[in-house]
């Protein structure tokens, strides 16, 4: 709870103008809706800059519509990720203009109000192909949170003059998202390229001894590009709230 | 990008043949193919000796048949690894004369100029006949590339014998490839036969404690014999390369 | 290279000034000094703001002194990592006026131009007076890349209300770096009452079933606070590169 | 065996009243029922306070059908958990007032006499809706051992003010379970806030480094809360018991 | 803070005997006494019955004899646990009647005013005499903290007629802690003889395949008596403190 | 190859009734009989008292149906483990009084010799009704291998008089083979209770932190009860083996 | 507790030989004789052919000569593994004639009664130098046990002659004990050459990859060579008490 | 044993010039000289290239010694790794001109015949200054094998234009080994560069996440450059052997 919140209502009980009780309630409440299943914090949006964001998986679909009904009733722009089919499906039902990214296996729609502009562009590097599922998570997620979006797809190390070849894009970035699995060597060449902020976002994609993401999980904890952080692995939404902190700091 | 052709470049534009503009677009310009999800390196060949190939997995059909129409449209031989029966049967569509080997879940198409030829036999070994799938990957990937291909089959160290009756086709390889899983104890015991360069594949068959593949890797990794290489759990295709390189060199 | 840079020579040689095996070798030259046991990237300053960092682990006293010298002696900025005792001796033996921080485990020079100066403030958090170590290592690199530095120590979670307590500085911060060990839950909280940048740094403080500090890094990748990025275990250092980034961005 | 039925036994022997043969059986006889596929423990509810509990997984429809039925014509109480949706069919046939609880997936029937009364409330609290099926896992053990259940739905700390909004309530708790995957970092929080005993219960929930709930255990296991204890992942049935042990103390 | 405390605040603002600017640091003041190094909660009695224990791992002795000053100093309870022998030496000098027991590595000093006492006696079982240190670490703080202690030592589960001996001690216990290393089947099998709560501590005692006390972690953990709860490894503190929250609640 | 039939070829050769080309070939020449994807090993019955059994996971059944007309058009017994339904149902039409055990997932044809009797009774014991299968398939090789077998079902330490009850039986056998899942306990109480060899088999038994088998894995490999040795997860064919060596030595 | 004893007493109790309160005192009291730090289970030997070994790691020199003191006393025999030089110099200075082997790690001092003899030979096979520890603690064990021993030294796979040149020692013995790091390979060959019973132990011999024994541990739980038991790393004194209980039985 | 020695023996044996027992002598024969504590493979020249190399780690001074003395006394050539300066000092001691290399922990002495000749050169390619004592260890051994030994130190990715700069260099190696920790991601980037055969070597490099090796093992596992193999962690000996066997086919 914000402090000059508090030193408001301290105001008007010295004054009078609020009674004791009152402003005990209003210490004591929360913002948070409760359903049976689920405590929706609706003042995420005034701490964050976005409400809450529905992290789909291991809900249900009938959990998930109702809890989106309620966020998009008070014009809050709404997210959803790791949307599986049945519960996209339960969505489009029920919200009839939400935008579903079948490859992101997001829903999204706008809130009454836009979100608000991040600074620059926010590029997104794949490694390959087979990790664009997660560069879509990040990209629609970004763009819900304001930001512009940029990529760069399919410029692993093993060919390093891909890499190369896009260095202006590169260096003209605020923040870089670099999405790679297998050996996850592509943020230690990009994060000794450029100046700006790394963000590495490790795939499970790969076998045998990727181990479903350890590997890069690990070879981007080790980055010896000094100052890439890292987040989990296929967490494109968490790479791109990430960079979003930036672009709004 | 080659030396010599920076020194042309650098000659041209010194005599007047090439404009300066011309000449950093060239230095610039790398031969990579853009399609939205892929980024094609068409001078892998050139860099070497075989055409990208194209890893199947966490592509989608339409992705693979259209990055492999682009491959086949210049002439260069096309090799898909890890290819699901959905997208063979769309390759077999588009691509008339393609070979799909469904045991090494590969398709393969010869360039219109043959692969260039390594020196001697690769000799692929397996312990057992669940070993066969990354055999057969093995072999599929080494003819592509230019290579006699020889085999032994199922024959681990618990009949030790076996391996011993293989000891003369063993010393007249040029390179081995030795595949198991289990307790993947069999590139030990033949790296201590031959003096031939050995590569170790472990493979994903056992249960309960082989963890996946994991319990023969680990074994390879401490080989006793010295001078054993190990590429990745089920890594068919990346030791049939790593024994082509040795051959082509 | 930078494509300017490119573009002069190109010129140069056009207009006769410059001779094409000296285009040709300036093309191909580095500004990398090669010492016996090193490689030194003076030109990273130029590249990301700030030369080259020694990581002093795995060095000898001897090395790394003479690494130092040829930094030192461009005028360059000067700061080395992981530094043992041994090495401390010989650098303060060797650079009169070096800093050594003996709990960071670092020495510092400032280079002959200041840094150039970050926005704001990045605030240093410690779940823990046992984190100190890793916390001072981040405070002195934040300070030779130019950051203003604000710290918060020993407000682990559970005594929720010592951080509650920190709220507007906090909230005043550019970016937050959280430091903890054994459960890593500290960033989740933070990372969920702030907007700005929150980088999460896992420590080996803990014993049994922390493993080193796995666990506050598992913790920390799997926050459910969205937007949280990691960096390896114990790397006060690359927390700092990576706040600075943002800081310089 | 109980001291004072052996003391018995022993009386009766020496008054003659018991023969030798006869003792002799009645110390070897264990009140274990067997059937070909299991050993029923009839004398558990003497012991520990409620009848032996069936794990579902890993036993067929008829195994689980058949031990139950041993057990409720002895007028036990019944308590089937791990339950698959076949089994469950079967039991319903077999038994016709059972009460079979789809997300909690169990299967319960009261026994002839009610279960003794727990001293309190159990408070189980959840960080999100995914935890739920665990949740109530624990909530129907908790009810067939006799103890009243509170909940606290959804508080995660990623929204800290929604713990702190339950304080009153986590405070008039006898014993609090709480339940958490991802970061695992609610227990923490908790365990810091109240007196009364904590027991946490990671979950698989989370994707990734998550691990299927290893993340989530280590932190407990690491809690800076001092005094939490910790079940396996996933084991609501467990957290029950240990609750009720306290609560029947 | 407690919400009496929030209502009184509230209610002298209303009647004018406290000013708004007071009132406001009032809540926002925290019982917590800031030192450079370490943020001490003094109120952490209130909340839980005993002041914060301080953990003596990664603190040098000066750090631990400061804060350890300030918690006397206050007629509080003091309790150090993991301390190195130098820091032990040091806080001789620093707080003459200390208490220092070397084999549980802990300093106490009673408060004065005297811990209140548990219900009960709460028994340390041990497997093995290598577990002893664990246990006296338990049992120091279990002292520290108001409660009886009673203890069986040796009684691993390789001679199964040993746990048994000792059922009726087993019996009357309030709670038991039970502390092995190597296999950790102990608690398996005391769970299953008793209805009390079981807290198990797995040791790092073993060698091999126990890695440093996996082994027995993971066997508790999975234990097949239901409702034995697991805390960190060697961490007989923290099941000293998860006891005496059963035997005060 | 044995020693004496070393021997008698080089009699043979001295004395001129074997050419050396044909002594060459005899000692070159293994009883291997070779298929395209398998050597079968015909003269593992001599060195190991059974023909090679054919381990089912990873072969087709078409292969596992050839391979084991090879071995049965020779006389000797068949014993096929790891068996699909599919490849039983191939069996079953190529050999048609072939005796397939779908819980053990085992396949069995008796030899025209009936297998060397094994000394005393193999008695295996179970914690949970859950491990049947792989006691079956233990129970079925033993019996192919021309042992006794003996079975204790569902005697988890939890209930610790379940096991003693057993005492009798248990010291009656020449070899132990132990199944548990889970906490994995059982073995160290049996290893403490009798003198015969135990040989413990962990199974995937149990959820979470049990990780396919791992935890009771550890837990035998650091079994208290000394001289306890172990086999891999869920291998009562390994065991069985392990077993009838003990009883045919 | 033997059968037969109760019997007799029971008897005595029905001809009144023997009062209740004794009858029941005896019935309760077991051979173990408790020290502060210890309960000695003296009827170990009855039990299983051997008093209780003494483990002397995580015990300090005093608690060692004390138990061992005890079990001299009684004329058992004494064996102490794990012992570290100062436990061996308190041992040298309490028990006059012990037996000190330093390369073992053991002190041995045989009982008044010789130990039964076992049937055949143990036979020991290392794969290299830096194991001979490990079979030496086993050894010692099997010598104390009453057993013959074998040896074959430094015999690994990678030269395979090394082992074949051994057949007619392997096929001679009664149980091999084979004792290999790094690769862990040697159990699977000699597996598959002889009958008899083959015991594995993993020892924490190789760097890298071999993580302190847990590559050996898994090639041997996998090895393709049926009937393999493994024992913890490095446990020498295991596999020679597993050994011993063959050829005891 | 060689397929032509047999035939002679037997031809010998045919034609009267030897005796059957003497031919059986020679047959079982191996070119094994046995200490107590070894087994010295004298024929490893004839099968390998190079006699058997002393591999120091787990060895006694003095067992090394004498090891070195019998290899030493037939003229061949000695290399011993990973030697402790107390080994390093008796070597000195016992064999006069021997030379050993502290950096690399070596200890070699040419034989009285030269190795022979491997064709082109081996190039060591190093990460950072701290993987030194592999690549030393790598180049004594290349070295002692009859290689020419190239050098690029201290080239990691996050410079790439380090790496670049040494196109030529890499272009013009027979084998590539390549020396890294950390993130391990330069075996990626040089194998997409050239053609030669790449061998990658993990160092134990980094702290934290790097966990020994494990990083950037699974990094160069998982290598997005197809044809790279590895070897074990810390393994420059391997390497060596491994490229040898390359120049030498």
């Amino acid at each position: 709870m914000r402090r000059d919140h508090v030193r408001d209502l301290l105001h008007q009980v010295a004054n009078g103008s609020l009674e004791v009780s009152k402003a005990l309630d209003a210490l004591a409440l929360e913002p948070v809706e409760s359903l049976p299943f689920a405590s929706i914090d609706h003042h995420r949006s005034l701490r964050q800059g976005f409400p809450e964001v529905i992290y789909g998986a291991g809900k249900t679909p009938q959990q998930i519509a109702e809890i989106a009904l309620r966020i998009v009733s008070r014009g809050d722009g709404l997210l959803v990720t790791r949307l599986a089919p049945a519960a996209a499906e339960q969505l489009r039902a029920t919200i009839s203009d939400i935008q579903i990214n079948e490859v992101a296996r997001t829903a999204y729609l706008a809130g009454t109000e836009p979100a608000p502009r991040g600074t620059g562009t926010v590029t997104i590097v794949t490694a390959g192909t087979s990790d664009l599922p997660v560069a879509e998570e990040a990209a629609v997620t970004l763009d819900a949170l304001g930001n512009c979006v940029g990529r760069i797809t399919d410029v692993g190390v093993a060919g390093i003059h891909r890499v190369l070849a896009k260095h202006d894009e590169l260096m003209s970035a605020s923040v870089i998202i670099v999405i790679a699995g297998m050996d996850g060597a592509l943020p230690s060449v990009i994060g000794g390229l450029v100046r700006a902020p790394v963000i590495a976002v490790p795939t499970s994609v790969g076998y045998g001894a990727a181990f479903g993401g350890i590997a890069p999980l690990l070879t981007m904890l080790n980055s010896c590009a000094a100052g890439v952080t890292v987040v989990n692995i296929d967490n494109g939404f968490g790479a791109a709230v990430a960079a979003s902190r930036i672009t709004h700091s």
